[in-house]
């Protein structure tokens, strides 16, 4: 049980180590953790957001504890040598092609987000978002138009195989849950989202006993508003992943308690919470580490097949919040410290 | 003033009636209305979606009466056959790069949004889309790998000139509204991004008197959850604005109140309700035509700088809303022309 404890820029160093501190908590026999550099951090100490001794690190490992990346310090830098291509980085090199992220409201917890009480209640949503194609791994750069103009360009596109295996992600995730699958498209407008639509109806014959949707994403955005308790499981493309899931996200109002994994083929996985590095909260103990630990408990239960280990957390970190123990992103006013000690006391 | 009026399908034609009723009423001694078909409508009694009639008509004007178009019928017809290709084709043919989204909550209405009404009341945001360029008009189409598979492809764009003239459609507005200008991009992945940051940042030297902001797309979809009553004014592409202005729709609530104009460098303007065809209570009279009415309003504004008159038309709607006359949209059970009559009624 090897894990590579990528922490960080900003808060991502705080609530990392919380997390490290429930993992050894559980006194499991084969832990092993290392520590490598990633981001803005691993920029200033070897001149690369993610370094070969990082890469090294985690392909030697069996997952990935991440924390975040982000250092307004690299924002003038050229764009291959910012943070966040560490994290695009590592989910290519790795082949993390399917990223998991579940949005549910925590009980009590329901006048924190935008939403009137009872629809934020009635959320219950996993969005299966596709993370090594699309608009984001295309060729792309600038050129000069015939006419002498400058313009930027990113080629959009998905191949059927990198369509299918993800499809399949979203079938088995809804079939799991018992519910319905909706795939998430621009099939009016573009290319790349037909053959996204024709290849997921393709799929659906492996899957009679999940219910296939389609919609455009246009009107997902709208519907997550209007009515987010009508989805089950989401599937999407990587842009629209992106956006979509960061809007869900805040639908259940507390970012700092919801985690993401991000799955290859086999066992191995890269674990983060969904919020960033946090820059301006950075250092002072503010930060909630809650997204961080059960982030970790998604490893467990997904690289490691832990589930008991995995449910100890999950519920540590339920009867914490349910005593009270609030990070100022809850509302509240405990630590990060305070936060892990919480949950410690709770395992 | 010679409006060309495009019903098109489903509730198009009943709410466009109306909206009608209410110009004809206004007796403006200039006023001339020519009906021409477009969409699904337009493909079974021409076999094209955007016939050439159709756009004879429509370049005779001086401006477009726009319903909805989308039809069930049409949804196994070529992609260039079908209804919505008519609405991309008049944006591109006629030069409307500059679609206008207003999102105001209407007092009294607070309850209809999934929001919380707090939140919602402190709705006050326009969006500027463009909609002549991006991933919707590049090149686009269906390839093979070299591996031999089906691969979609479409190419995102923008060279300078584009972003530039809708830069400065939204520091305008911003101007107008005496507030802040956030310009949503993806320039932490995409070229296409980059370019239209940099430019957004050159045309500000032009406006010193607005503050402008940038915001990442997630983040964006994010923040319109969270805070939307932060915004005044958003620039962004034709992609990430076709979906950030349906989810700022739908946090007001009331889409069938909500209404569009998509703009030129002159006075032409197509002006369209933000809602659709919705084919499921077509032509049973239930479909509200307030925001087809206050789309008309907003093409005497823009197009016909008859303010006065647009105003009339405004305050009418309001009073009849304020009046309680509301459509099932609404939570109201007037029917399409009752609302019409009480307009008229108000005017
Ligand atoms: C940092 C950025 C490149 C990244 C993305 O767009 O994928 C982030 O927004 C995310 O969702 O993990
Ligand atoms: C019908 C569709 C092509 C269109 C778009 O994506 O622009 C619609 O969603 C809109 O926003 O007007």
């Amino acid at each position: 049980m090897k894990i590579a404890v990528l922490a960080g820029d900003g808060i991502g160093q705080e609530v990392t180590a919380e997390a490290v501190r429930v993992l050894k908590a559980l006194e499991l026999p084969s832990l092993e953790l290392v520590d490598a550099d990633v981001g803005g951090i691993a920029y200033k100490r070897h001149g690369h957001p993610l370094p070969p001794e990082t890469l090294g690190t985690v392909r030697a490992s069996d997952a990935i504890l991440f924390g975040a990346v982000g250092d307004p310090d690299c924002d003038a830098l050229e764009r291959h040598l910012r943070p966040e291509q560490a994290i695009l980085g590592l989910r290519k090199e790795l082949g993390l092609f399917a990223n998991l992220r579940p949005a549910t409201v925590f009980k009590g917890l329901e006048d924190l987000t935008s939403l009137r009480p009872d629809v934020a209640r009635s959320i219950d949503l996993l969005i299966v978002r596709e993370l090594n194609g699309d608009v984001y791994f295309g060729e792309k750069g600038m050129r000069t138009t015939p006419g002498g103009l400058r313009e930027g360009y990113d080629i959009m596109s998905y191949n059927e195989d990198e369509v299918r295996r993800i499809a399949h992600v979203g079938f088995r995730a809804a079939k799991a849950k018992g519910g319905r699958l909706c795939s998430v498209d621009k099939a009016n407008v573009l290319e790349t989202s037909q053959l996204w639509r024709d290849i997921v109806i393709e799929v659906a014959a492996e899957y009679p006993e999940v219910a296939l949707s389609h919609m455009y994403v246009d009107n997902a955005a709208m519907q997550l508003v209007k009515d987010p308790g009508q989805f089950d499981v989401i599937v999407t493309g990587n842009l629209f992943g992106d956006i979509l899931s960061d809007q869900a996200s805040m639908c259940v109002g507390s970012i700092g308690l919801l985690a993401s994994a991000s799955l290859g083929e086999g066992s191995f996985g890269l674990y983060e919470p969904i919020h960033g590095s946090a820059p301006d909260i950075a250092g002072q103990d503010k930060a909630n580490p809650m997204a961080t630990i059960l982030s970790a408990a998604m490893m467990l239960r997904h690289s490691f097949g832990e589930e008991a280990q995995a449910a100890r957390i999950e519920a540590a970190v339920a009867k914490a919040l349910a005593n009270g123990v609030k990070g100022g992103d809850l509302g509240g006013n405990a630590g990060t410290r305070e936060i892990g000690d919480a949950v410690l006391d709770n395992l």
